[in-house]
C-alpha cells in the first residue's frame, strides 16, 4: 500500500493521478490533497478518497470546503502553510502537480522531509534545478518525472548503467507552426498558436509548444532530472508524438519509450515505480494500446532559426544557476501578453532573449541558496519584461 | 577481464566477435576458438589472439593448421570432441556462432559446464528450445541473444519486471517480396530472393527472409529465450530495420531498441553484458551512430496469406517439443533445393506445411530428452521433404 499526497489535485495531472489511484484501491491510499479554489471538485475527491488532510488557497476556500463536506470533514488547512503541511504529510510519495512558481517551496519541503516526489510541475526544476538536485542528493529521495518525455527517458534508463549514457534525445511534436515559414509565423494569431496537433493542454503550455519554449524548458528539466550536461541533450522533432523520447548509449544502441499520447501512463509509471500498473486491463476509462501497424513515424531536426526559444534554453543552462528562472519568468509574462493580444508572436522570443541578455549583462550570477533566490530572479525578470512592453521595445 | 571461447570463429558472427574483442584487449581474453576448414583465416586469428586451444573440422584441417602456425601453436583438437573441448574450455562466456544443427551439442555442453552462452546459432533454440531452457535453468547460466531482434528485446527487458511484460513484438524487414503480389511471388527467381533490402547475410537466411520463415524461426527462439508463450509474441513488418524489436508492458508503455543495422552492436551487448562497450568511440572500422533526423519509420502487419511460413512457426510452437525441429529441417532442405533451382519459391512453404502436417498426423510427439531426440526429428523431417521432391509432390 503506497500512501500518496497530491499537490494540485484538481488540475489535469492531479485529477488523472486520482483516476489512476482510484482504479487501484488495493495499491494506493490518498492521505493528503492540496488544491486552490475549485472547492466543489475537491469536495468530491475528499468524499471519494477520504484523505486525512486537505489544503486550499485561503480561509474563504477553506470555509466553503468545510460547508460542502459537513460533518466528518478531514483537517482543512490553507495558504502556504497548508501546501507545506500536505507536502510533508506522512506519505510515501508526494505528487507535485501545482502549476507555476507556487509549487517550488512545497516541493522542496517534501524533499527535505525525505519524501519521494513525482514531479509534474515544470517550474520546480526550471526555476531552481541546481537547488533541487542538491536537496534530492542531500536527503536521498527519488525524483520521478511525470512529463511524458522525461518519463520515457527515466523508463529506458532503468536497467542501464549511467556511465554508458551518451546522449538524451527529447522528442518534440514541432507544434502547430512546424511547417510554417518565418514570415507566416510572424503574423500568427492566438487561435493559430492554440491549435496543437497532438496533445490537449492548457493555453500557456500550448503556446510554449508553438514557440518550442516548452521543449527548451524540458531540456532544462532533463539537465537536472538526469544530471546530464546540456551538450548531451538533443531535441528531435517527431510530429506524431508516439516516440516519447530516446537515449543513445555508448555502443550505438538507442532505447526509446513509445505509446499513445495519454498522461495517465507517465503518471502511473511515476506513482507505481518500481512496479507497473496493469492500466490496459483495469482503467475504467480505457487506455488504448499502441498499434503501430499501418503507422508511420517521422523525424526531423528542429529549426533553431524559426524557433529561437529552444536555443535560449541552452543559453540559460550554460549561464548561472538563476538564468533558467529568468528565462522562464520572462516567457510567462510574454505568453500572457500574447494570449491577451498585447504582443505579436515573434516578440515572445525576442523579449525572452533581451531579458536573458540583460540578466547576463548585469552579472547578477550567484548560486541559488534557497527558493527565495529563484523567486527573486523570477520577479526581477518579470519586471524587466514588463518594462520592455511599457517602453514599446517588445512590440 | 572476460575470458571468451568462440564456436564458429571464422564465420560472419565469429569474425565480428573477434573484431569487437580485439578492439577492447583490456576487457577480453580469447581462450579458445573452433572453426571448420578455413585454416588460413583461423591461423591469422590464432596469431593475433593467442588462444590456448583451437579446434577444426577434422584431422586434415588440424594438420594444415599446425603447418601454418609452426612452432608455438596452441593445442589443436578436431571434430565433435574438439567442439566440445572448446565449448567447455575454462572461459567466462562461450559465443555459440556455428551454423546449423552442428552447434546444438557443443552449446548444450557449454551450458552443462556452467558457462554463460552468447547465442548466435538459431538452430540451437529452434531445434531444441525446450531442452535448452531446462538446461539453462538447471545449471543457472545466462543465455545472451546475439540476433539483433532478440538483443533488442533483451536490452529493453533489462530493468523491467517480468510480470509486467504483456507482449513481445519482433520487427521484420518484410524481405524483398514485401510489396509483391502472390502471383508474382509464385514465380520468384533465386536472384530475386537473394536481393535483401537491408541486411547482407548468407543465402540460406536471405531466402528465409523472403519467405518470412526467418521471422518464424525468431518467434520460436523468442519463445524459449524469454520464456513467453507464442500468443504473446507478435511480428510487425518494419521495412527500414531501424527499430530492432519492441516490448509492450502492462501499463501501455512500449519500449524499443533502435540502431543502424550492424551486427557488432548485438554481439558487443552479448559479450560485454552487463556492461556496454564504447563502440562509437573505439572501433577501428567505425560504427555509425543512428541519425533519425530526416528519417521515416513505417510499420505494417505481416501478410500471413502471402507468407505462410510465419504461421507455420506458430503452429510448430503450439505442437510438441520436436515440431519446431521438424519445421526447421524441412525448411533447410527446401531452401537448398530452391537455391539449386530444383524447387519453385512457393513450394518451400507448401513442403514445410506438408512435412509438419505429416509429423502431427504420425503422432510422433514426445518431450526432448537430449540433443539426439532433436537430431532424430531433424533427420526424419529431411527424409520426408526429400521424399516429397522425389515423388514430385513438392513442385
Amino acid at each position: 500500500m503506497k500512501r500518496i499526497a497530491v499537490l494540485g489535485s484538481t488540475g489535469s495531472v492531479g485529477e488523472q493521478t486520482l483516476e489512476v489511484a482510484g482504479a487501484f484501491p488495493d495499491r494506493f491510499e490518498v492521505v493528503a490533497l492540496a488544491a486552490g479554489r475549485r472547492v466543489e471538485k475537491l469536495a468530491e475527491q475528499v468524499r471519494r478518497f477520504r484523505p486525512l488532510l486537505v489544503s486550499v488557497a485561503d480561509a474563504d476556500a477553506a470555509r466553503a470546503l468545510r460547508d460542502a463536506l459537513g460533518t466528518g470533514a478531514p483537517a482543512i488547512a490553507s495558504g502556504d502553510a497548508g501546501l507545506e503541511a500536505v507536502a510533508t504529510a506522512d506519505a510515501d510519495l508526494v505528487v507535485s502537480a501545482l502549476v507555476g512558481a507556487v509549487g517550488l517551496a512545497p516541493t522542496l519541503a517534501a524533499i527535505r522531509a525525505g519524501r519521494d516526489v513525482a514531479l509534474a510541475n515544470k517550474e520546480v526544476l526550471v526555476m531552481a534545478g541546481a537547488l533541487v538536485l542538491r536537496a534530492v542528493r542531500a536527503h536521498g529521495v527519488r525524483l520521478l518525472p511525470v512529463d511524458s518525455e522525461h518519463s520515457a527517458i527515466f523508463q529506458v534508463l532503468a536497467g542501464q548503467r549511467r556511465e554508458d549514457l551518451r546522449r538524451i534525445v527529447l522528442t518534440a511534436s514541432g507544434g502547430p507552426f512546424r511547417e510554417w515559414s518565418a514570415a507566416r509565423i510572424a503574423g500568427a494569431s492566438v487561435e493559430e498558436a492554440l491549435a496543437h496537433p497532438n496533445w490537449s493542454m492548457g493555453p500557456k503550455i500550448t503556446v510554449d509548444s508553438a514557440t518550442l519554449m516548452n521543449k527548451g524548458l524540458e531540456v532544462i528539466e532533463a539537465r537536472w532530472l538526469f544530471d546530464v550536461p546540456p551538450e548531451r541533450i538533443d531535441v528531435l522533432v517527431h510530429p506524431q508524438s508516439v516516440v516519447h523520447s530516446l537515449i543513445e548509449l555508448c555502443d550505438g544502441s538507442v532505447l526509446a519509450q513509445l505509446g499513445v499520447p495519454d498522461m495517465r501512463v507517465p503518471i502511473a509509471v511515476a506513482v507505481a515505480w518500481p512496479e507497473r500498473l496493469p492500466l490496459l486491463d483495469r482503467l475504467p476509462r480505457a487506455l488504448s494500446p499502441l498499434d503501430l501497424a499501418g503507422g508511420r513515424l517521422d523525424f526531423e531536426a528542429p529549426d533553431r532559426e524559426r524557433f529561437p526559444c529552444l536555443e535560449l534554453a541552452y543559453a540559460a543552462l550554460r549561464g548561472d544557476e538563476a538564468a533558467p528562472a529568468v528565462l522562464n519568468a520572462a516567457n510567462e509574462v510574454c505568453v500572457a501578453a500574447f494570449l491577451a493580444r498585447r504582443l505579436p508572436f515573434p516578440a515572445i522570443a525576442a523579449t525572452n532573449a533581451a531579458v536573458l541578455e540583460q540578466h547576463f549583462a548585469a552579472q547578477r550570477a550567484a548560486p541559488l541558496r534557497d527558493a527565495r533566490d529563484a523567486e527573486e530572479a523570477d520577479a526581477w525578470a518579470r519586471a524587466r519584461a514588463r518594462e520592455r512592453f511599457a517602453s514599446g521595445a517588445a512590440a
